[in-house]
């Protein structure tokens, strides 16, 4: 006889990203599917020294079980960091978790009792849709666009849905849109929370990642009522292979997260934060940060340079000032998932954008990403889904 | 206004382990309370060569994303490791996870509805008891002897619930009671299992540290249906802080949790993963595992026998062959919570039984960890209990 699963089974299925990404890991593929950093800068020679020290140091401390909240010098180092996004921190409402991915889930677990409704951008990050459908709540997409969601159609969806529970935000260098919201619609999202009383998950792996542009403080610096729950991460700013992230909220709320992590894990790799926290202390994040920024800029530069020659022009793509995605939208008839077949046969990958949208549709779009190739592989790859474009739009 | 929460925080509150463990981490305090690991056997000067070795042979790749699933050379070695226990494993039944502790939250997450009975030893282990509160099932306690489960009693539950949806055993040097079950209630379970279509969660996390007595096979070698769940870690072989487990079923129940997983934090510490595996091909984990045992051993048998000698004869403690605890059951009319604040008055530490009945009841017990302290400190901090519980009875 089969065995019963719960029913929360029946609303999550594996990411069709990552079986995707299982077909682009051939090494001929060229590939602007996934999120992934450029490792080529990521700090190993640094990590040598440091692991060694962290083992030499305090190695039996490292090799340990240790708190539920975390390594408190990473957690005071996490909050002072927080300055760069705007916010000022109290390193007791941070929790650090594995990667900003399992702030992700708990926010879910946390908030989300089955039929209440998430808020998002339409489109949204795959992942984190994913980590809420767990808990069997539906969505409400919000239109987005190049200065952010649109109030007007939030209020009204805050209106119509009297069982809204939580708004899902990625404000800086979205994923997958690889827009930025102005300042004027971070402070109007924070009214319209405070007056319908819902939380908001701000979740900003990419921030520190501008290339250009005005610095926009997170909406958690501008939180009037504690009740926006921040998401930070070292994925992209240092490496993600160590699986670092952290929570940052309000003392009643944070509260909740860790009494979820105790369950979840019971607590974040103790190695790993040692090592992040005594590089930390000896090498300048910043300087890296600076380092990544200028690379992913040229990449970035040269990916939209390249379609501004190579696309056909009905193709419309965003500019984005950061991060590590741009966003394209096809003539409608189009399909991108049609198109992605037909791309792998030149190699090239890219990821569909139909994902990205809860309730479906969308299907005449797609994600690039620009931080993950050289920038020879940049220009190849996009001259080839030029290529492929023109012959499908008959030019 | 205040932020309203889902229903299943209403559940699920702080461990009372942990913040007991709080208190105790005073360094004057000789604690039992705890369930760690000795750091002084953790293999420090090892991992300084093998963290080196894996940044020189795959930095760039142990420091960026990988598969959820987890490290393919690393799920290899777990699957003929697996042996050990008596099972013949293949490696892609294999998930690897953030400690033994996340396959437990996966267990609950891929089986329970509200209102889900499980099934678990009276008493069980406190972490996975939280873990599953989480979504919001209940508890029904079937009792146990020095031989495990009663099966008579289970049958009986089995019938008495039909909303019964999953069995929890930890059938090797249980936490909390440090007993070990039968094999001829290995077989029962898995037939009684069969006969009402239940998934059996198996937490094996001490099974390799067995000092005496027959080996026995564990329950998922037994298994007939694809039914068990079996979940191992290298936390008390190894070390609890690289937080590396892994969950071991059927095709079709595994990859439910790999989609979890997914959700849930994306993967496991890269890092940490190729380190383990690069240990297991550089050094003899079974040397290192029979060390563990030997001191551990040593511990057991100095724990119990000054327990023997300062301990009032009301007082009756189990006799575990192998793991980190023995369970000792005081005179009905005591409360080890109010003993545990005497103790602490004399600067030892215990964990009061309570806990580990999801139902209430039991104030009379308490968990005695031994793996954790010196020689001279189990003797001294057994003396000082035995002088409050002397004083306690009156003695």
């Amino acid at each position: 006889m089969a065995l019963k699963f719960a029913e929360r089974m029946e609303h999550i299925k594996a990411s069709e990203i990552r079986e995707l990404l299982k077909l682009t890991a051939r090494p001929e593929i060229i590939s602007f599917a996934g999120g992934l950093p450029a490792p080529e800068l990521f700090p190993v020679e640094e990590m040598k020294v440091i692991s060694v020290k962290v083992l030499e140091q305090m190695g039996q401390e490292a090799l340990q079980y240790s708190t539920t909240e975390g390594y408190q010098p990473l957690r005071k180092k996490i909050a002072e960091r927080m300055k760069k996004v705007g916010i000022t921190a109290d390193p007791e409402h941070v929790l650090i978790t594995s990667g900003s991915q399992q702030g992700l889930d708990f926010s879910g677990k946390v908030f989300l009792n089955p039929g209440d409704i998430v808020f998002c951008e339409s489109p949204s990050y795959l992942g984190a849709l994913n980590a809420f459908k767990a808990y069997q709540c539906d969505f409400v997409e919000i239109p987005t666009d190049d200065h952010g969601m649109d109030m007007e159609a939030l209020e009204k969806a805050f209106q119509d849905h009297p069982n809204g529970r939580m708004i899902y935000v990625i404000p800086d260098f979205q994923n997958p849109s690889g827009r930025t919201w102005s300042l004027e619609r971070r402070k109007k999202l924070i009214e319209l929370a405070n007056r319908f009383n819902l939380p908001i998950i701000e979740d900003n792996p990419y921030g520190e990642l501008r290339f250009e542009g005005e610095f926009l403080p997170a909406i958690k610096s501008l939180d009037t009522e504690d009740r926006v729950i921040f998401l930070g991460t070292f994925s992209k700013t240092f490496c993600p292979g160590l699986r670092i992230g952290w929570v940052y909220a309000s003392d009643e709320v944070l509260n909740k997260f860790i009494t979820v992590k105790q369950g979840a894990d019971l607590q974040t790799n103790s190695m790993s934060q040692r090592e992040l926290n005594l590089y930390l202390e000896t090498y300048d994040l910043d300087t890296h940060v600076e380092r990544i920024r200028q690379v992913y800029h040229r990449r970035r530069d040269l990916m939209l340079s390249t379609m501004e020659q190579e696309f056909p022009k009905s193709v419309k793509c965003t500019y984005p000032e950061g991060g590590l995605f741009t966003w394209c939208v096809l003539p409608e008839h189009m399909n991108a998932r049609d198109l992605m077949v037909k791309a792998l046969e030149r190699n090239v990958a890219f990821v569909p954008g139909g994902s990205f949208f809860p309730n479906g549709g969308h299907e005449n779009t797609m994600r690039m990403n620009y931080s993950n190739m050289p920038e020879d592989k940049i220009v190849e790859g996009i001259r080839r889904l030029g290529d492929v474009l023109r012959k499908e739009l008959g030019e």
